[in-house]
């Protein structure tokens, strides 16, 4: 994609209503706009790397063995009333009268809509273990939204919902759902570390958080260090084989992490000093087992193998992709700008042109430009009339992980520059090996 | 993907509330569940055909140079004031009240949150062309919202907004759009004819519905018959030609066509009696060119070439691809059920087990089903332990382009049998063949 063609509105300057570093960036970056408290527009940029996590997260949703569906953003007020959920949830709720005078509401998550699903069309615990997820956006009417995109009031969530027989399988689902996090976290380039959390208004009486550490971030939290050299749950991990992933789900919570509301300081101070990490924090994903209590109000009951009828014990995990934006910013960035993951990052390549016009450098990049494409490679070409200075802070700002710099002089000895954002390494490169350079 | 490890809850009958073959079959292959009145959940088999048909969109908008971008659902009234349609809208817009008593609306469309983008960021003539789209959900409060995903309150919509300097440039960019949707809907298996329609609440001068031709179409359409012949505009169409699209636009507005609103019977009975069609249609695009009703008023303009201001001239573009659905399954089924266009079926291959849990056909279908995975075809594997006749009954109503047969009988001669479901036409393969018969 040539910068030209393509609508990425560089701002020199933050403007001054954004408070923390990641917010800043993704507007300085061009990547969001803000359209009214809490609520924003993802430009070309942010939408690219947007999409980019929303895939990694449903490709371990689906290895996981959870089903995607997508529920509307607008829900009816009875549903909630069966819940007991609609006068109890407060202001966050963002709540709305149809035409026809009929309460409705901006769905803040989808226990109760699920759970109508499943009760409509689920009969038989040979149906069963089912979790069902979708990607959707939702809203929460926070009283003073800040941060960008890190706590807007409406976002994007990822929300999966396990229906199981009874709490033995739903904990089962419960330890799918954790390792598939523990994947979904390290795939996006983040150290998550699972913390034991409150339920909140979901409810239930078991529920991790999964929290990445950055200087920034907006909570203060403790653990064990020997979290960080953990290994992930490889791929092949058996989704199927519920005590191999009890084991992997007991390993992950052998040793202390606590955010502050669940923080013990004796426990924390029995762990050897050089052993205690006590750091800022971002939460990044929630998972909670809450059994029957949404299931046994609402009648979402299903027979057993004796016919014998069963209130379905459930789970809920929600992961919010457009906060993850934020929160890879937040753990990824330097003094000039966002330095992004491989696996999130909006394009591979930045291609820096730095004499545009003339015939030799056009030339060498759009051949770098087709020839990356055809490797696979998405390729973001700086074709502006602009100076070179210009477009170094351009591609160091928006952090595409590999940079491609063709200048007059180096290609007249057949050669480009090719740096790494990450480390600012350079080397310089063949025209002829660059492509073949970065794909080996 | 097995049939026992999704989520297609299969119904005998049609709910009552079904009025035309597309709700009705939808319902019945478990695509979709009602929510609300006109609010729809998306089950497993319709989001999958939701999503090809979403990206088929994107990649001919992508073509065309429309640049994607992804706006917010909850809009500010205050921006709506400002083009003076807030108290014009009517009904149809969802209002809604914050907790700090702001008004808001769920947005019906966005030109004015696009204007408000592009006045922030575009100042100059050398920044267009420019057109941003986004797929997002849309709602509009019908008075009674019937048949199904056909006419919903929430729907997805691509919505497309073009800014040109000046009128001549509009038009060229309405051109692109015009081409882009011919090829749009070709690929998604329909025959659609633009038709010259009223601007109604979007307002301006120019304004084109796409019509597909369908038994059971809502509204009355007349067209010259030469357009079912016509050639689809080809992928390498030059959007950047803006002779070449002219050529492309007359050619497809040279014959009579017109819907029921815009009918001129003398003009119609000058077309030779055999080459009038008169048809039901049911609509699946709008294109609009409004000049400048949006941007004077909100201002947004840019410095030409002298330095001068010019206010910008703009037109936008709508596809509902949750109405698509619908209209796909209105254009392309028969008795038995749905019979999905290659181009967006939910999988490309059933794979029938008629007798699961006996060795032989189980393995013959776990080799069939990967074997398929590595060629890169989708495979949904009905192993639920149901009669054959149930299996037939269900492959036939979810209309999967092709069906695989495997019984014990022809099993034990090495053959499966291979359905087109289109035509019902029936082969019997070797099973060593079966999947080199489809990839070639």
């Amino acid at each position: 994609m040539r910068l030209t063609r393509t609508f990425i509105p560089i701002l020199r300057e933050a403007p001054r209503e954004a408070e923390i570093v990641s917010h800043k960036l993704m507007l300085r970056a061009g990547m969001i706009r803000q359209q009214a408290a809490g609520i924003y527009s993802w430009l070309p940029l942010g939408l690219r790397v947007l999409r980019r996590i929303e895939q990694i997260v449903r490709e371990e949703q689906d290895r996981s063995g959870a089903v995607e569906i997508l529920m509307p953003t607008i829900q009816s007020a009875d549903l909630w009333r069966e819940s007991g959920r609609y006068e109890a949830y407060g202001k966050e709720m963002l709540r709305i009268t149809d035409r026809h005078e009929r309460e409705m509401l901006f769905g803040p998550t989808n226990e109760e809509m699920v759970t109508d699903i499943v009760r409509a069309h689920v009969k038989s615990y040979r149906d069963l273990p089912l979790n069902l997820y979708h990607i959707q956006w939702k809203f929460r009417d926070e009283v003073r939204p800040r941060f960008g995109v890190m706590r807007g009031r409406e976002f994007l969530m990822k929300d999966a919902y396990s229906f199981d027989l009874d709490e033995a399988g739903a904990r089962t689902a419960y330890n799918r759902m954790f390792v598939a996090y523990l994947r979904t976290f390290a795939r996006l380039g983040l150290k998550a570390i699972p913390m034991r959390a409150d339920t909140g208004p979901i409810g239930g009486d078991l529920s991790h958080e999964f929290i990445i550490l950055a200087a920034t971030g907006e909570s203060e939290v403790f653990c064990h260090r020997d979290y960080l050299a953990f290994d992930t749950p490889p791929a092949d991990v058996d989704f199927g084989d519920p005590a191999a992933l009890q084991a992997l789900v007991d390993r992950w919570t052998s040793l202390y992490a606590a955010t502050s509301e669940m923080h013990d300081a004796p426990t924390f101070e029995a762990v050897a000093e050089t052993d205690r990490v006590s750091a800022r924090g971002i939460e990044v994903g929630h998972i909670f087992y809450f059994g029957t209590k949404y299931s046994a109000p609402m009648g979402a009951r299903v027979a057993g193998p004796g016919g014998e009828m069963h209130d379905l014990h459930m789970g809920s995990y929600g992961i919010g992709p457009s906060r993850l934006v934020a929160a890879i910013v937040e753990a990824s960035h330097d003094e000039a700008g966002i330095v992004w993951p491989d696996s999130v990052a909006p394009y591979d390549v930045a291609l820096l042109n730095l004499r545009t016009g003339d015939a030799a450098t056009d030339a060498a990049c759009e051949q770098i430009e087709r020839e990356f494409g055809a490797a696979g490679l998405s390729v973001l070409y700086d074709d502006r009339d602009e100076r070179p200075g210009g477009k170094f802070a351009t591609a160091d700002l928006i952090g595409i992980p590999w940079q491609v710099v063709v200048g007059p002089k180096s290609l007249a000895e057949g050669k480009v520059e090719l740096k790494r954002r990450a480390t600012g390494e350079r080397e310089s490169v063949a025209l002829s090996d660059v492509v073949v350079r970065l794909c080996s």
